[in-house]
């Protein structure tokens, strides 16, 4: 176990998900501190004064410098460990399609599901955007995010049809973020992969029994 | 020269100009091809098959791979040259840092202009998400856009007080995509950085004489 690193993170919060699952993909250990979302943690001083914009997760490096961001994250995981398995890819065309794909899975997918539950949870009222400011819900993105999530579904389930993995042949940070995306639309808008999206359901069922994704 | 690669690409986009100031920064030249955004191009049969995502920019690779999304693009650039001056950082600190601020500019900066124009313009009506899919305007979103771009313009005037440039003490991705917010902030919304906000204005003065700036 590397003792120089500090992972902040949440057992309720997808985006934590997606770095507990990369990091057991390459099987590594780092200490973590649970920040209580449900207790609202990170909005208490302690850990504002770690990550000021008050999100999980965070990586704290042993040097006091704080990471933020999921992508940012994995980038310095990818780039600290480099006799563990790649998952943001080995040539340059690789780490650019997983680039892609991965950006792709969010802003479809995962960013999707997370306007569509932030807008309309009654706990998150104020908080429709996460970060260090207000903002009101707007009921009106809900609709939107239930068809950003539809076509999410459909155009990764075509892309599913043509290749094993979301960014081609091999498992990547691009699968963790579709995985994730997936799962937290069957959570928070219970919206599940939909009948006949056979390929989509396929790759699905071939994640989730991966070890790690029980991470 | 480097005639293996084809960059698609517009003037009128701002994620253009994002790879432009990039490869102008590397001094890298690369064969381009316009995409005419006025005359509805990116929706042609022919760029249609390129990108199917109606998107631009799109580097195509000698070997017919196609690199859509402006960090994927980068990402190939940086990896691919590995002897021009490194954007996207060169120690894993380095990357994770700068894989993290770039993204704040992004969300919080580029992408609040984006959706503050989309959801706007009378030309977008039905386009309020770049992509394959309609997507009706919420104007709703265009105010909140404004909230977002000054707490955009506050945050990052803080940030500017403490460090030289946004990911700290090297010009990295990060400046450029606050540079490319800025601007179409500016042209995109009418909404220029405050008075009294010194930091940013200094930082912005700076980079926007930089030559590659021009790009």
């Amino acid at each position: 176990m590397n003792t120089d690193l500090t992972l902040y993170e949440s057992k309720a919060s997808p985006n934590s998900r997606r770095v507990r699952i990369f990091l057991a993909e390459k099987g590594i250990e780092i200490p973590t501190r649970t920040v209580d979302l449900g207790a609202k943690e990170q909005f208490s001083a302690e850990y504002v004064a770690i990550n000021p914009r008050m999100q999980v997760p965070t990586l704290v490096l042993g040097d006091g410098t704080v990471i933020g961001e999921v992508p940012a994250i994995w980038r310095y995981i990818e780039e600290a460990y480099p006799d563990k398995p790649a998952l943001l890819g080995t040539t340059p065309q690789a780490k650019a399609l997983i680039a892609m794909w991965e950006r792709r899975a969010e802003i479809d997918g995962f960013a999707a599901v997370m306007e569509g539950v932030r807008n309309a949870v009654a706990g998150l009222k104020g908080r429709a955007l996460s970060g260090p400011h207000a903002y009101e819900q707007i009921p009106e993105i809900v609709e939107r995010s239930k068809m950003r999530v539809a076509h999410f579904f459909a155009d990764f389930n075509e892309r599913l049809k043509t290749v094993p993995f979301v960014a081609g042949d091999a498992f990547s940070a691009a699968d963790i973020t579709t995985l994730a995306a997936i799962d937290f639309a069957a959570g928070g808008m219970k919206m599940g992969i939909p009948p006949g999206f056979d390929a989509l359901q396929a790759w699905y069922d071939k994640t989730s029994d991966r070890s790690a994704s029980k991470a």
